[in-house]
């Protein structure tokens, strides 16, 4: 409970951030896919700490292994279990939080939830845990391209960072241009000031927050599942699951409420053969269902919560005190976010292909 | 699959716009808790059209009937179904859409995904099949006071319609001022500019949408399960699981992204001998669990897709075509939004209180 | 919690003996299916008590209606309600049963556990909540014919009463030879000596057990999903959750506890271009799945515990004391039985269909 | 999907017989309970296989390591992962089956359900991968030992050995009986007997089943959900997914089905101010849920398939042929499935405690 996802792909996360290490078991993985360690490893060399200059410092390889479910490089049908071994360890970095809160970190909820926590590096709710997602997402996209939709393309990337908004067309934006940068941002005009403004708050012990946009193109059409497993409902699960999320939209989304039904419709067209919308404000989903469309949503990340200045909290105590930030000080998640938006949204699409695949057929 | 929400406080939702009725089953509702149909009905006459002068027209008396699970008056621990019987069926209003699809309604993505569709009136895509939610929710706000939170209120209110923004203070709203007006804004001096707005866009045969906030008081500490099942993540699902909504965010959302960690941070302080944050732009959920600050987030609703304006489209025989709107027409459904909100809100928090009692007692 | 079964093929039943009705929600069933309410009645039919002189006297029409999930006699895959009404209540044939626990029912299990409980007529426990699986099990069998496996035939025959046991050959035994006789025995010759136990025990205000058995025929290769999943524990559980029933045993079952392995273990062999296996000690089942040759099961049904003697109990305000057996009597469940173990196997095999479906495509 | 188990405790096992290693995932542990691989290595030395003279030959240590989900000794409440590595490999010893399917073995129906299959030493459908459900178990035990039933005891016993039946009462039979002989018998009086058979069998490559039968002391009262969730039908569901189960009784079980209701039915009497039953036919659990007695059942184990005899089979180029067993040979896996017999009643009950629990408090 809570930290499975997935109805028919279903994957069960495991791991804090200071222990054996994290994984994942993927249950529910049909068979006769092609699947390397080297698919899931080239993901989490893009979630890594360490990979720019940008990034948390905290260098790890996170190398991964797979335990079980494949066979003669196919996957069996059968769990796959996916270990990642922590090896950077420095508990004495987090000596302090043995006994303070940070604040807006989940160190308070978690004592008040289970009257106990793994206070090193943020246990549980470390983004480290995002590892077993990105191994298991390697592993749906496999699935996806070889069995459902080979054109599929899941293009999430930065669109701004604090107050400095990139200008993307999601129409056009490319893999490529986005991988070309450390910021992940799809406009290269952008990248030299987010640059700099990732640096400037890290120097100045702060932090900053951003928008992470994501487009998927040559999405089947007839995914999501009325009512409560819509395609929208869904992914706004996914990546408010994502740590430090606080908000998504698909579509018009907020803009959206202040248009009028007559400016807001999406008129529809034959094109190709093809039934299409002539505009796209409903972002690829209708009434919970993907309609052929490019799905495109944008989801908030607040600035990270680490901070190197001090800040009021309270005790384990239950008194009033004051703690100074220290350890590792990722200053903007959101050059690594964009790997963790990219495995939430390949693990409800596959898993809404699996669920249409046993609606329908095919 | 798909019309079943909730792990442990678990309803399936049954129903078409036209047809038997609509209802819901709800296996999991503990015993030992008074239960009557006046509770149902009262939440039942919130949501249903034709309230006031601003809402469809469509005027059914939606009268709920509780089949199972309660005996003298008290629920008995075992399933609850509540049927509602459909009343005002008006097929023929709709016999053009039995040809055509609506834009930007769920008549293309429905027969695409099914290969069918009931088309008379919106079949299960109509906002008619919420009447089984708002049921499910009545009975979980009684199981929410009886045995959880006595204290605890579900306050939300239309905060915008179009660009007609309400000036809200979320900590001292209350159910009567929401209440007090048929928009159910909670700001006096905006109804009736919006009622206005609401009218002026009915009378032109067009729609707008708006946005739902909502704050929640006197949550207990420590709901939500890290990391998929996170508080945020399971409130983001059941707002996007409801017709017409385009967005969600919680505490400081998207606008909270262009601040810096060193403003966005809720520092802690003690209070009264209880751990609180100073400020909440948490939004009162910290690492995916309830932090005992108000829950506070906003749903955007995009205007009705139901337009009195020709409109470009395409045939069931996959032609191009127009269609003007016909039949009801709700040019505004954020009012009745309100009860659907606050639905969720109460099938999200009933879940999440049965699934912390399971895990720790109490 | 508890009343709903099924992964995909999802049902969820409610009611009480004595209320408003009995039903069942199925969310998962696939589109495009001919389904009428006359589907549904026929199994109700063979389920209802009063259809012959050795079924329990109480006599209900149990018509169904189908109230949402249906347009032009086919499935849209959206939910499928169905009701069916109570309508020969006798509450007052209970009222000793409101003070005093019936022995070897579930009155007093019901009153620990809940702390409430509907003593009209056995409320949930009742066999009359059957109906509701019957009814879903009457689409599933739909389903099954019309997507997965058209010559596929569930046979279930009484294959004991009491110390009785029939001579039948499941391999030929027919559906025209079960349904001929009252008792629903596949062997002619045993069912007069059945009729005059039966008679005798409810004469003498006692009642008789008896075995169920279940043969399949013409199952697909590949049901079942290792390593909890598989189809023998899937049939296991819909068995044991049937009332009254003690055992399941597939295939040698016990019995086979006392072969060697060399006598056990059958042999494969190539028959028309098929793998075959000479023997069926495994009951079509090795290794959790399904291996084409026919599923062969056995289900334990005790006798009646209602019976016309006074017994001792306990009574609700927990003293000693006796309980004289009144109201309806049904002295053997076994020929209503059959419907009823029909019923979960179909509940079983379309949720493994549509499972292996989602895997592997077809 | 098919790999977890459980609604609340819920466990994802993973691994094949020759791999990377077997483990398991236990999602839904409450926090606070003293855990440590000590717990778990000593179950999982009562299960491996070298552990006695009449067990498998394969030798490995099975040793469990902890990746998560404890701190300091204490269970977290988040995922623990265990692991036990793979290290007896002799993938060689199995070459002859990658190309032939052994009868009664899962060859034939894995390779027909997933067009592929570990063909190494049983891949997935080994009894290695029970590893995984008596580490969770491990684990359950000691939940409900500090959480829930301080006294209650699992108590399974090899009841019978082919032809050769143990007297055992048990209301009496300990553990210390039960472990003190290799058989796992509750009937020091047959355990020779027992040895006997089981070194002949094997002598003559060979192999004999069995019956466990299981006996449960201070269950609560109130555990199961009916209608579908019943005590009696998870455990059913529990027991038929261990390899080489065919069968399940509980309480009177099939020999029950021979005596009338006046014989069967259980009375109740006060006793020291608790509800009992005079005679305990129902085994423990009335209308699903337990009444307080102690839970009895058998489980039906087949005979090992692998025997040392050429034996008719299949090869994968689907042509007869013919199979001399090689490889390890468990010749009778009685004395081994005790241990698994314990874990699955052990995950059973705990996540119905949990269940309960969040149902009514506690």
């Amino acid at each position: 409970m809570g930290s499975t996802f997935g109805h028919l792909f279903r994957l069960s996360t495991w791991g804090e951030s200071h222990g054996g290490g994290v994984g994942v078991v993927v249950d529910g993985c049909p068979p006769l896919v092609a699947l390397s360690e080297a698919d899931i490893q080239a993901d989490l060399d893009r979630r890594r700490p360490g990979q720019s200059e940008i990034t948390t410092p905290r260098n790890e390889a996170d190398e991964a292994e797979i335990l079980s479910g494949t066979f003669e490089g196919l996957t069996l049908g059968t769990p796959i279990a996916v270990l990642v071994r922590n090896k950077d360890h420095r508990p004495e970095a987090y000596s302090e939080m043995a006994e303070k809160f940070r604040p807006s970190h989940a160190d308070y909820t978690y004592q008040a939830k289970y009257g106990i926590r793994n206070w090193q590096g943020g246990g549980r709710s470390s983004a480290r845990e995002t590892i077993g997602r990105v191994a298991a997402a390697a592993i749906a996209k496999k699935v996806i391209a070889a069995q459902f939709a080979p054109d599929l393309e899941i293009l999430p990337y930065v669109e701004s960072i604090g107050p400095l908004r990139a200008q993307v067309d999601p129409a056009t934006v490319t893999r490529e241009t986005i991988e070309s940068n450390i910021v992940r941002t799809g406009d290269p005009d952008s990248v030299e000031a987010m640059v700099d403004l990732i640096k400037k708050v890290r120097g100045e012990g702060n932090s900053v927050g951003g928008v992470v946009a994501c487009v998927i193109r040559n999405v089947p059409v007839g995914l999501g599942m009325p009512v409560f497993d819509r395609l929208e409902a869904d992914l706004a699960k996914g990546m408010l699951s994502l740590p430090a999320t606080k908000g998504f939209e698909i579509g018009s989304g907020f803009a959206g409420t202040e248009m009028t039904g007559r400016e807001h419709n999406d008129a529809f067209r034959m094109r190709e053969g093809r039934v299409r919308t002539v505009t796209n404000r409903s972002g690829g989903v209708q009434g919970g269902i993907s309609n052929g469309e490019d799905l495109f949503f944008r989801v908030a990340f607040k600035p990270t919560a680490t901070i190197m200045t001090a800040q009021d909290t309270v005790s384990t105590a239950w008194e009033d005190t004051e703690l100074k930030g220290r350890g590792r000080h990722d200053a903007c998640v959101l050059p690594r976010a964009v790997p963790m938006v990219e495995a939430m949204a390949a693990l409800v699409l596959v898993d809404h292909m699996l669920r249409q695949r046993a609606l329908k057929g095919g």
